[in-house]
């Protein structure tokens, strides 16, 4: 199982990109540095050479951060993004992950790689942290305007998803939504709603902004535009708790103290909050495994966003999903038995 | 400036709503309790009886929690929410508290105070804490489908607020979006945008969820359905937060002793986060100072409503709408002076 690493994309490439992938090829990942060879070999030297596990895929445009997505992926065809995703597609990798300009991956990503036949679109996922465990959000992000019928696909992907990763058999599904009674949603939600409650998935009605985080909902499915906004708040918000706490740290000696005792704690919190600590958010929906890390990534977040795209390789999530797509795709003939789920 | 209070609205009315309103009284606030008389006595009685500055409006029915919100306040002519509002309507009383049906509060309000001439339709707002004081929110669950041109009122109204519960005499207006570009949004935010960017209004663009709790923006506005889940998302993540820390603090001896010195770091925190301290949130838009109180609001979010609604009343909230609405609704002719702002 390989991996291949945009090597160009991100606010500090290649050398975090590059760090974070000779991070996770010491643990014994094969990894692909996809980008301007001479760039790479460069900085290879000056971080005291790559490892024989570490090759090197020439690409000798990249695609910038703030360029339009779709027209720089159409006019740029040796960009490290269309290299890495071709890559894929001849089965000579089998995975990718980029930290570049997001709208760009999923371009490239769709025309390279294709969608999986049943799935309109791809939607960005992420891991979230719960007092139970992790849930999966999605679409964070890839599609702003949505039909009730790509919630319905959300909800697809985002079940098998979570089956992969979290190894949760029959993952509870809901939609965000502004409350819990079906008198409540939007117009979008309220179409979903009838679409997922006749769909053949564990689908277990509307969720609210708290319910994120009490660990009883394992897929929850938005429009990107919702999606995105909640997690930029669930970023912001933790950061500002941090924040809050260090000021108050400043004005009192009795909290420093308590600091020194505290911390341990106050670190395991972070962690939990800590995106760098998943690495990447996959976009699912693709005929093969891609990942999106932060543009700002440091290291350890492209190492381990190289770790979870070779579990998600390993454990065959896009052979899973085109199994179950059809299946999930259709209507329940009958109820699943607990057996089955 | 006398304060409705609705005796019979919340999940623990009268009880508790009643406490909560002897507390403010206690401080001076004039209070009027609407609702069934027998009952109010009688929990009165219990609570040792009414201060002199409390008096009683009797309304012989009550809107339940589940009813239909706008088919029962139709049809319960003398329901205690309709029996307040028309107390304010009449100049008997000043403003309302409920923490009932908060559809129902909104219908009622809306027919019976009626829209601020300029204002189609009324948004719930709230007040959030960020690094450097605290910003303004709205719409936070009134409207969950909007057009664009809803978005600029409520940046309208919102400004207002802002201006007098936060003494800024123009506050930075922005919209709740998935980026900061101007190619981000979606297709209501993208027109909402464009609207804006004309208005008479200090608009700064786009903003994101992160940008909340920075203090860069004091307005922000969104459709309602978007606002109810961000809104709901903060209070969900800054519960789990301390609830990840107590859950770490049973496993660790040294981490009890570091909250010993660290709690009164943690009591400021959850203190900034607590919406009992705000205790309702306004609607505005309608001729009449109104709050809505969380239906299961203790005590002591009703009696700082009750403030809340006595200091909108007195700081003239609705005149001074009223004043700005024509202005603030109209295009600038000119850029405002710096001495203007």
């Amino acid at each position: 199982m390989k991996v291949c690493v945009d090597a160009m994309g991100g606010d500090h490439a290649p050398e975090w990109i590059m760090k974070g992938a000779l991070q996770a090829s010491f643990s014994g990942i094969p990894v692909i540095l996809v980008g301007d060879e001479k760039k790479i070999k460069k900085e290879a030297k000056r971080l005291g050479g790559l490892p024989s596990n570490v090759e090197i895929a020439h690409a000798s445009e990249s695609i910038g951060m703030s360029e339009s997505p779709t027209v720089a992926v159409r006019k740029k065809k040796d960009s490290s993004l269309r290299v890495g995703f071709k890559l894929i597609k001849d089965g000579k990798a089998d995975a990718m992950v980029s930290a570049g300009n997001s709208g760009a991956i999923m371009a490239a990503a769709i025309m390279t790689l294709r969608r999986i036949p049943g799935i309109e679109r791809p939607a960005i996922a992420t891991l979230i942290p719960t007092f139970k465990g992790h849930m999966v959000i999605l679409d964070i992000g890839a599609n702003v305007d949505c039909r009730p019928d790509h919630l319905r696909q959300f909800a697809v992907v985002g079940t098998v998803f979570c089956r992969t990763v979290l190894h949760i058999p029959f993952p509870r599904v809901g939609i965000l939504s502004n409350g819990e009674e079906t008198s409540k949603g939007n117009s979008l939600t309220r179409e979903a709603h009838q679409l997922l409650s006749n769909a053949f998935l564990n689908y277990i009605g509307y969720v609210e902004g708290r319910d994120i985080f009490s660990g009883n909902v394992d897929v929850v499915v938005c429009d990107g535009f919702v999606g995105n906004i909640a997690l930029k708040l669930t970023e912001g918000l933790s950061r500002a708790i941090f924040g809050f706490m260090k000021n108050d740290l400043k004005k009192s000696f009795k909290a420093k103290i308590g600091y020194l005792f505290f911390r341990g704690t106050l670190r395991n919190l972070s962690q939990a909050f800590d995106y760098s600590e998943y690495g990447g958010a996959p976009l699912l929906g693709v005929d093969g495994v891609c990942l999106i890390a932060h543009g700002s990534s440091p290291p350890k977040a492209i190492k381990n966003a190289i770790y979870h795209a070779h579990e998600l390789a390993t454990q065959n999530l896009v052979g899973r999903m085109k199994k179950n797509i059809l299946r999930l795709n259709g209507k329940p003939e009958r109820v699943l038995k607990e057996s089955e789920k």
